[in-house]
């Protein structure tokens, strides 16, 4: 592995903030998604009730918005950014009982907001998990990826799933 | 859904801290479990050179410690917790080219820490993404689950997997 | 003002944080309360619609919690502490147009829990009045006043209030 | 209400932080004012010694200075904002034994400061309450409200007061 | 080296935050110092006006004793504790221009204070570089060493200074 | 001392956080460096074996690279910056038996970044000194200075140093 493929590292292989000083400031978005599995029994629970369920998903939007926030100084190599909007969704998948969680996240920077919205999608899971791990501790936290990115030098990143 | 189910919601459906002053303070450990796929030529590359890789995981590794004491700072319900030790552990598994990551919390308290060894995990999956992203945008964090838990009235919890 | 008096100084007169390891360690518990005054209108679009009703006061709800738990970084003499539990109340008063804001915080230890009690009333009615702000920047923050307060040597504490 | 009068809101009702990626980076500036009430002799003790009296205000003054720069961690849908200056005043109000409080912040920015000069009164008067409380828990926090707001495309906000 | 000599280490040699669990609860101190160098002209202006020496003074002990509250959350590896009590000093050195800093930081807890001590200094001279540099950026911070260290069962630590 | 002349004071000689809003946005660099000296003995076993004295060193380097993004929140009057770059580099001095740190920052900003760089280096020997002290509490961390400052109105600052 040549130092400039994995790019967080300096020439003495050790880890760094890479600088973005020379980039150009461009509106950056990227969307990522991912799932929280659970018990049929638990999603029918979190969805029953409206006032409830709206609760669970109301916290988890905003712990989730506010993680997007915290991502630089969760992820070491993070730059801190100045986010201009965050939006969080969430779909209630009741065939496969888990819920589909989606965030997006843009600015107007010098580099892109991946990881923001990579953080801020598992932070709304874990919190998911948290606000039900009294009634079901199995629920599983997959397919955190990224969707979309756009903006950049490095131009559109578009995943391509079924 | 009974409020007692979801204990973290008051009598009008409004989010609360759960009380936790009445609970004995017991030794209580937790151990959460996930995964990072990525591309083979991802994963030769992050541990093709012994110096590079160490490098990768020694960040995720500290990121996945600070993110533990971060905890309920990220998850609005969580309670502050004196954690009493961490220790992360990845596994490479080049069949499969993924990244599996351990986390194990411990604490003297008044509850659990499963929340806090997700976050771990969730936080150290995470970092490996963002140092390896200027080569690979398509991997995906999975299967972040909760393996066990010992400590508090409620017993064990021992995940069943094959 | 003899020193002893505003007990956060030390002899030369300089801030510190009192040294409590000498405390005991009881169950402690502190009601705070405030008000955030407002337009009648803004007052009639915050609870006419029940689900954007209840997501402002959601909002404010999660970050009054998260606030009680910033207590000890954000008031710098303030001891860092194990909370036990926390419970925000809103009480819509439609004749004199305000929200009535109660905070509930318990711990097992060595100070009291006043500041997070009145911490959490502030940052929750700060966040009211970010959420309305669009259509209303004349709202007033008002009363935020400690009602209660138990356990300790000092004793209990009750304001007198008609 | 429509979901644009409170824009803090997405189509399906959710909270979300707002996009300003479009706005004009303009200077903006924001006073928020408030006061903390106390008892004559309260206030007496702390304005007898011009040693002290500087150390509770010179404390309640970086506290309030730094909880500016929390803001956006705080009060969750608050953007990330490079803070271009704070300052701080108090008065001490002899006749209705009170301590006014004024908090002003500076910006060139995309977004409005308004929710950092009320969140810079709410911390430096709860400091005050947590430096003085050892003599007085009666003390109440009033009054905290925007007097003006400049920048922006909105234009000047200029509260009406006798 | 053998792991157990530096046990931030676990047996794969990666850091973890070492067992505490098992330790005694017992009542630690440590005492750590610091000196800030700066040009004799810096210092008398510094110490010139009463009001504004204590005011640099003030500000550095605030910051430093907000930064003994930030320790596990700086250093990596260190333990998050209930900080029970801090004190910090500083003493004009007219002779060698140079402020001389010692912080004492008090807990019942399962581990030590050394690096909540030593932060502490370290914040509080970085303040004082700060307020000051201005007018003098060839300050230089020295010295910042541990002094004392009681509690717990490796006994007393006693530096041997002249 | 007049007030011009330590600027972080207002008219009043309190504490502000002065006005950057009308400087130019410059690319502005500072780089810092420090030493922590410790027994022939801890150095010998710090760089023994590679695996673990890459531990030591690299843990060290992301505690420096996050306490360099923290020092907005730990220096009261600092402003928050996006932070465009930080490399930290260690030198093992064997003939000393010290470890020489040095910090760089950069950023495209209205403020220089001297403090930014001083935290960073300030932290990281914070680092080594909590990583090694289970075998040496006698480390000293010394001569923490500002070595090159470039970017903005004031110019170019070049320690001199034989």
């Amino acid at each position: 592995m040549t130092p400039n493929l994995l790019n967080h590292f300096n020439e003495k292989g050790r880890a760094r903030m890479v600088d973005v000083t020379d980039k150009d400031i461009t509106t950056r978005e990227a969307i990522a998604r991912g799932e929280i599995w659970m018990a049929q029994e638990t999603l029918d629970l979190l969805s029953q009730g409206k006032m409830t369920k709206g609760d669970v998903l109301a916290v988890a939007q905003v712990a989730g918005i506010m993680g997007v926030k915290e991502t630089s100084r969760l992820i070491p190599m993070c730059h801190p950014l100045i986010i201009g909007s965050v939006n969080i969704e969430f779909k209630i998948d009741h065939v496969n009982h888990k819920i589909d969680i989606e965030c997006r996240v843009k600015i107007n920077g010098q580099t892109g907001v991946e990881m923001e919205a990579l953080t801020g999608v598992s932070i709304a899971a874990l919190t998911i998990y948290d606000m039900c791990k009294a009634v079901d501790k199995n629920m599983v936290i997959n397919n955190i990826r990224l969707i979309r990115k756009t903006g950049g030098k490095s131009g559109i990143y578009q995943r391509e799933e079924d």
